[in-house]
């Protein structure tokens, strides 16, 4: 079977999603209410916080959960699963309320981004697909976000698709770029598909294909008068590439009344090769010509370039942020926090030698305090999902380790960010358009303090617990 | 629409595919006849060799190749395509001849993998998919086969879908890690679609879900008597977890004639615990329970772990196999190398400051030659498509670069590589089963000299130029 046509990521789990679903099926447990958590523990690259995406993705997975005639005739083969457990998959109905992060708001290790709650064999089952597919996009938005931090303003275009690892890789990873902040992509399909602006021209290969490079551009100048790019490197930038697109304008767009749009560059030293051509460009009165640079460009070198003085106006970004390649996995990992039997939740925690891995229990709620003067984002307190912070009395956060540091905040807003996609099974998340999503984004940014917006060692954000959570937490811990 | 179940990958290319393809149309050279190689410039990791991968989805894209009516559209309100074009696009009929190296074949530096020929708007086309999909399996393959090599003999399962880099990258990185030489996979999809078998057992999830760990075990043996593989990380290894899991062996499965067939750790430290957990399994009788490891395992954590005395037999890799994580990408290149007119081929060549970065022109084919004596391989030779190599006469290899560098070889089998997949557009490639193919690998990587094999600094292996074809590039760069 071809798997870029399957209309069906059911069965994208890991096997032991289905030995335990059965095994809690056996054991009279599969009904057995449970909470899980996704969260992560740190931000790539050391940075000082994510960007949540991939939720519209995760919403289409389970509004598609269906076990086929194929998957049921593939475990029965398997031969370690009962007739009733195989009936009950046969005729599954998803049954589980789940919340999620909006899509675009910049998220903090250790707090619930997802949360799951109902049947433990169902609840369990999705772990799989909703790490894969929050873990994927959450990764790339906030990787791109990044590269559009260091352009300054410039346009930022994602070019990876042929470095994407997979056909998904490649177009959600344009629709998470967008989200966080990129200007464009080259992959046709996320623009079909999504809507995320799709650009492009020539390759090497164009001008190679014609006798000159001037007959190349000639060519291209006359297909494309209104919108001619040219890419001005197969030969040699400064002494060939440029003088014949400045001919180009001059000979071929200008008596039509065009103008040349812009130049690309894929090679050489991006800082000189660009304040030459800016200044060969504006000799001939193309100061509007734009300088369009691209060859394996990260945040760093960005910065450096545009530090240097290099004249570029537009970043074309492959391999650097398709798979983010300096950190290419987001780790967010999918743990129980709790089961609930009448009404009472249990509050379960996983212990660890190594005290970042030990979980935060109880079935919870996130909220974002904001001041109401400035805007701005005074931290995230972690609750049980029913507390309510009370907005007209002050609030003291308290660090969760440390729990002498204090702040007392006053005149502010508590926001809850888990919001229902999914009320006992029926889906009750409305689509949003990358673009509406992409600016709730930046928006959510321009509430941060710039102190946590550097690239290294940002000022770290508050992310705490309530005084009730904290205390169950405590306790758990103290038992072991 | 949802990506997820889109059957067609027709619009998955950079957009300057198709302001290209409409470029030559416009110029009247959409049919002229052109060929372009894929071609990577270094093995990642700095290894010896790279496994070629991904044929088979390359294929099926080539099969599906079609423009729908919304695709149309879009391109439509674009407005910068003519109607012309849209309706050729609308008839759309693949042509071309393409050819490609066998998936498992081990494949070195500067040789084309992938060869294409036929009409410029369409041989230009595919270069975004062709990348895509060969560069990404390429990669995974390459990774697994590095730490199946590290781990000598042991069993290495692929356990990474939940950080996958998107569905296609999860699954389609499954098989490519199976072709590697990986014993399986976590991702059941994987299994149904492929073939690549999956398996796996119990999270810690399921340990926490019920009172005690010995209850958890308990049910979990009662389930699967006969395949009782059991988490014993839980709370504390040695203390608890292993003196459990013997209690099951005993109370639980010896009764019924079975056996405890393994256990598994995900944390602390593995040489230390796995020596220890072997001493108590054997003491216990259980001389036959295997012990699975899984936790940021890498090819060089494997080693260290077997230098140190580890008792591992299974090996269980997640998020640093599944997005090759030290090296997250390929880097596949699609370069033209000739264009056709009346029989006669123009060879193309693109030239760099950075000479890694100048192509290798002409229509070509990649030869192996075999030692008939030993089944070794000695080199490869890339020579104009049409050349014959004549067994019955000593070959004079040399290097292409240093061409006093010589060496003749005699009683050899000189054995084409490039195979067709596609002539005149019709595809000619037989499906072949990803065991068949796995075994096919493991064969090939047989006859290169252990000196290739080194995680650093391997021997490079050659890879030279007919006479004919080293003194057309050589023209050609003497031209420039």
């Amino acid at each position: 079977m071809d798997i870029m046509k399957n209309d069906n990521n059911t069965m994208l789990a890991d096997f032991y999603q289905l030995t335990m679903a059965h095994g809690y099926w056996q054991n009279r447990m599969a009904y057995k209410t449970s909470v899980f958590d996704m969260f992560f523990r740190r931000v790539p690259d050391g940075g000082g916080f994510s960007i949540m995406a991939g939720v519209e993705q995760l919403v289409e997975y389970l509004n598609d959960l269906k076990f086929t005639e194929t998957d049921i005739e593939y475990l029965r083969s398997k031969k370690c699963f009962s007739e009733k457990f195989l009936n009950y998959l046969k005729d599954f109905k998803f049954e589980c309320d789940v919340w999620a992060i909006k899509e675009g708001t910049p998220v903090f290790p250790g707090e619930p981004v997802v949360v799951v709650r109902g049947p433990a064999a169902q609840a369990q089952f999705i772990e799989t697909m909703c790490l894969l597919t929050i873990n994927h996009q959450c990764l790339i938005a906030t990787k791109a976000n990044r590269m559009v931090r260091a352009a300054k303003g410039r346009t930022v275009l994602e070019f990876g698709s042929r470095r994407a690892q997979g056909v998904s890789g490649a177009i959600l990873g344009a629709r998470a770029a967008f989200i966080g902040g990129a200007n464009g992509t080259a992959c046709v399909k996320a623009d079909i598909d999504f809507g995320v602006p799709a650009a492009g021209t020539m390759a090497h290969s164009w001008v190679q294909m014609f006798e000159t490079e001037f007959d190349a551009f000639k060519a291209y100048a006359e297909v494309y008068p209104d919108n001619c790019i040219l890419l001005i490197d197969t030969y040699n930038v400064l002494k060939s590439g440029i003088p014949n697109a400045i001919r180009i304008a001059k000979e071929v767009l200008e008596p039509q009344g065009q103008r040349l749009k812009g130049v690309r560059i894929d090679s050489g030293d991006m800082a000189y090769l660009t304040k030459k051509m800016r200044k060969m460009l504006d000799e001939a009165g193309l100061e509007d010509c734009k300088i369009i640079a691209s060859n394996a460009l990260d945040e760093n070198l960005i910065a450096d370039l545009i530090n240097q003085g290099a004249c570029i106006d537009t970043f074309g970004i492959g391999e650097r942020l398709i798979v983010s390649r300096s950190e290419p996995v987001f780790g967010g990992v999918y743990k129980l926090v709790a089961t609930e039997e009448d009404g009472v939740y249990t509050p379960k925690i996983k212990i660890s030698e190594n005290v970042e891995k030990v979980t935060t229990p109880c079935f919870k709620q996130v909220y974002r305090l904001f001041d109401n003067e400035t805007g701005m984002a005074l931290g995230d307190v972690l609750t049980l999902h029913d507390e309510v912070i009370d907005e007209s009395q002050p609030y003291t956060l308290f660090h969760p380790v440390h729990t002498w540091k204090k702040k007392v905040v006053e005149n502010y807003t508590a926001k809850p960010l888990l919001e229902p996609i999914f009320v006992k099974g029926e889906c009750v998340y409305k689509k949003r358009d990358v673009h509406e999503i992409r600016d709730f984004c930046k928006a959510q940014i321009e509430t941060l303090w710039p102190e946590m917006l550097r690239f290294e060692n940002p000022q770290e954000y508050y992310v705490d617990y309530s005084k009730k959570l904290w205390t169950i937490k405590q306790e758990l811990l103290e038992r072991f």
